[in-house]
C-alpha cells in the first residue's frame, strides 16, 4: 500500500504552466487567452471545485502574456479562487437577469488587449465553449477589432505532458483502483444484480481511499458482452457470462481509466482466445512505446493483431481507436487511431485500450495506464493477467 | 423504507415530451431542433450513460416537427441508443480526423428541414453548446439558408414540469439521502478529517442505495464555515465548528439536491439564531409556494427574513439565489432571485435554498426540495428541525 502523495500543488507548479501557455501565446501573436471551461480553469489556477456540475452560472479565465491569471467569476466562487493562482478576481453576483458576466469579461480583455489585437481561445477538437452561444456571439460583438484565434492545439500539446506531481497523483489513483479490482474476486459471485456489484465496487473503492468513482461502466453478458457505456442492469451474473468494469476513479482531480474483464466459471474459449489476443495487442504496444512514437504507430501495430484480416478506418470497429491521453479529464488528446500523429514526448499519461469484435457481436475492451518516461514507458496500472481472471 | 421506484421510462413519457417541444416548435414556425448536450438528448431519448465524461467525441439529436428524434451519434454510442426513443440512429467512427460528425448533423437536418427554414437551437441561459466552437461556426455556415432560433425559454419551460415518474425518482432519492444525513451525528465525531466525513459519507448513501452521490460538497469551522464550494479540507473536526453537508445524490439519472447543517459540540448563539432564520425563511417560502406565484416572489419573502436590513440586488449576498429547479441536473431554471418572474405551476420541483452571512464573515446555508402541487407544496426532504443537530 502506498501513501498518497501531498494534495494540491505549489505555485511553482503553476507559474510553469502558465510561462508554457505564455511562450505559445508569444509565438502565436496571441495577446490573452480566453478559458471558460473546467479542465483549463483548474489548470491554470488549482481551482478544484464538484460546483462545476451545475450548469447555472459561467465561469471564466483570462491569461496576459505575462505574469498570473485574472478570473472572472461568480460571486460564489471568490472564497475558493481567491486562494488559488490568479492576479485579480473579478466577480458578479451571478445568475444575473440580463448580462451574465459577458461584459465584466469583456471589459476584463479589453484593459489587457487594448482596442486591437488577438485573443486565444479553445475553439478545437474536444473543446467547448462552457458558456451559451448566445453570449458566445455577444461577447464577440462587443470585441469588435480583437481576432479570435483557435490555440487548442497549443494548450492540449502543454497539458498532454504531466509534471511528476501530475503524474504521482495519477500513479496513486491508479494503485488504489488496481486494489479495488484485485478484490473483486472475492466479493462478487454468479446471482448477484450488475447494478448491486456496481454500488459495491464504488463502495470498496471509496472504503480504499478514492475521492469518488466518477466513472464506472461494466457489462456482462453470456460469452461476452456488447455495449460498453450503458449502467448496469439489474441482471444477475451467470455461469459462462464475461464482465467487464471500466472506472475513471479521482483523486485529488485526477483520474485513472483502465478496465478489468472477469469470467464467471470458466470462459468459452472464444472468449478467452479474445483475452489473449487483447492482451498481446498491449504488450506490443508497451514493447513499441516511447518518445519519438506517434499514436498512430500504436493504432497500426495493435491493429495488426486485434484484426489481422485488415483493418476498417479511424480506429477499433466500435470504440473508434485504442487508447488516448488521461489527467484532469476521463480522456484527453491523444487519441490512438490512424490518422493521430501527435509527437510522443516523456511525461505523456496514455491509456493503452485495445477492443475487438468476436463471435459476430460481442466486444472486448482491455485497458492499461502507462507513463511516457525517457527511455520507453513505465505501467502506471498492474497490468491484468493474459487469462481471463476466474470468477467462481 | 420506501421501494425504489421502476427505471427508465415507458415510450409513452417520451413521446410526450416530444410532443410538448413540438408543439412549442410549431407555435415559433421551428422546422427542426438541434440538441447537442447531455441533459436534452436523455430528455428526449432515455439515453442515460456515465461516457458524457469523455470530452472527446460530440452527440448530436435531431427533433423533426413530427415523430421521433434522430440520433447523430459516434459508433461507440450505437447499441444503448439503439434501445431509446429514436426513429433513427446516424453514425459515425468518432474521434475522426477532419468532419468530426459535422457534415453528417448537417445532412440530417438538411433532410428534414430542406433548403430553407428555421433551426431551434439553445443558446440561451444554463445553456452551452457542446461540440467544438469552430464545429458551430462550420455547421453554421453549412447549413446556408436555414436560420437558428434561440428555443432555450420554451424547452426549460418544458423540462421544468416533471412527470410523475420523473418525481417519483426525485422523491426516492431524496429518501436515501436524508436517511444518510440523518445518520451523520451516530458515526461522525469532533477528531475525524472532513476528507474522510465525506468519504464515509459516500459510501453510506451508496449502501443505502443511491447510484451515485455525483455532488458532495461541504465545509466545517469554528463556529461557521465561509466557503460552500470547495472540497473538503483534511483538518480534522473541532468542538465549536458547524458542519455543512450538502449532497446531490442520483438514482436512475435525477437529482436530489439538500444540504444538512450541524454542531460539533454546543453551538454558539449566533450559530443557532442564524440556522433559526434560515428554517424561518424556509417556513415561509413553503407556506406561500403554490401554482401563480413567481420565483420572485419567494426571494423577497424570504429575502425579508433573512435580511431585515435591506436586500442588495440578485440574490443571496454571495450564493446569488435563494433556490432553483432540480431533475436530470443538479441545478435547472428557474432561479430565486429578484428578477425571475418565470410562472410557478404544479409538478415543478425547487429547492428552497435561504443563505445568510452571520458573524461578519459566517456563511450558513439551509436546502429543501420541493414539489409544487396544484393546491400548494409537498416536501420531498423530510425538513432539517429548527435547531441545530448536534454531534457529540
Amino acid at each position: 500500500m502506498s501513501t498518497a502523495p501531498q494534495r494540491g500543488f505549489p505555485n511553482t507548479e503553476f507559474a510553469a504552466r502558465c510561462a508554457a501557455a505564455q511562450a505559445a501565446m508569444a509565438r502565436r501573436g496571441i495577446d490573452a487567452m480566453l478559458f471558460a471551461s473546467e479542465a483549463e480553469i483548474r489548470y491554470f489556477t488549482g481551482f478544484l471545485t464538484p460546483f462545476w456540475q451545475s450548469p447555472t452560472r459561467p465561469w471564466f479565465l483570462v491569461l496576459p502574456l505575462t505574469g498570473r491569471p485574472v478570473a472572472v467569476i461568480p460571486t460564489i466562487g471568490v472564497p475558493l479562487m481567491s486562494q488559488c493562482y490568479v492576479d485579480d478576481v473579478v466577480s458578479w453576483a451571478s445568475p444575473a437577469p440580463q448580462d451574465d458576466g459577458v461584459s465584466l469579461l469583456a471589459g476584463t480583455i479589453r484593459k489587457i488587449i487594448g482596442g486591437t489585437g488577438t485573443l486565444g481561445v479553445l475553439m478545437g477538437r474536444e473543446t467547448a465553449m462552457r458558456m451559451p452561444l448566445a453570449d458566445v456571439m455577444g461577447l464577440r460583438a462587443s470585441l469588435d477589432g480583437i481576432g479570435w484565434t483557435d490555440m487548442t492545439a497549443d494548450i492540449q500539446a502543454i497539458r498532454m505532458v504531466k509534471s511528476d506531481r501530475e503524474t504521482a497523483k495519477i500513479r496513486y489513483v491508479c494503485e488504489l483502483a488496481e486494489d479495488a479490482f484485485d478484490a473483486v474476486p472475492e466479493w462478487v459471485s454468479a446471482g448477484m444484480p450488475l447494478d448491486q456489484l456496481f454500488r459495491d465496487f464504488k463502495r470498496d473503492a471509496l472504503g480504499r481511499g478514492v475521492d469518488d468513482v466518477s466513472y464506472l461502466v461494466g457489462a456482462a453478458g453470456a460469452g461476452g458482452y456488447q455495449d460498453i457505456i450503458a449502467p448496469p442492469s439489474t441482471r444477475p451474473l451467470a455461469n459462462g457470462d464475461i464482465l467487464m468494469l471500466d472506472t475513471g476513479c479521482v483523486w485529488d482531480g485526477y483520474f485513472c481509466d483502465f478496465d478489468r474483464n472477469y469470467a464467471i466459471g470458466t470462459p468459452s474459449a472464444a472468449a478467452q482466445q479474445a483475452h489473449h489476443r487483447l492482451y498481446d495487442a498491449t504488450d506490443a504496444a508497451l514493447e513499441m512505446l516511447r518518445p519519438g512514437i506517434t499514436p498512430q504507430d500504436l493504432f497500426v501495430t495493435m491493429d495488426r493483431i486485434l484484426r489481422p484480416q485488415g483493418a476498417a478506418q479511424g480506429g477499433g470497429d466500435d470504440v473508434g481507436r485504442y487508447g488516448h491521453g488521461l489527467g484532469i479529464q476521463l480522456t484527453e488528446p491523444p487519441s490512438h487511431t490512424d490518422w493521430d500523429e501527435t509527437d510522443i514526448v516523456a511525461g505523456m499519461v496514455l491509456t493503452i485500450e485495445p477492443s475487438l469484435v468476436f463471435d459476430d457481436d460481442r466486444l472486448m475492451v482491455a485497458e492499461e495506464n502507462v507513463l511516457v518516461t525517457p527511455d520507453g514507458a513505465t505501467l502506471l496500472t498492474r497490468r491484468a493477467p493474459r487469462d481471463l481472471p476466474v470468477i467462481g
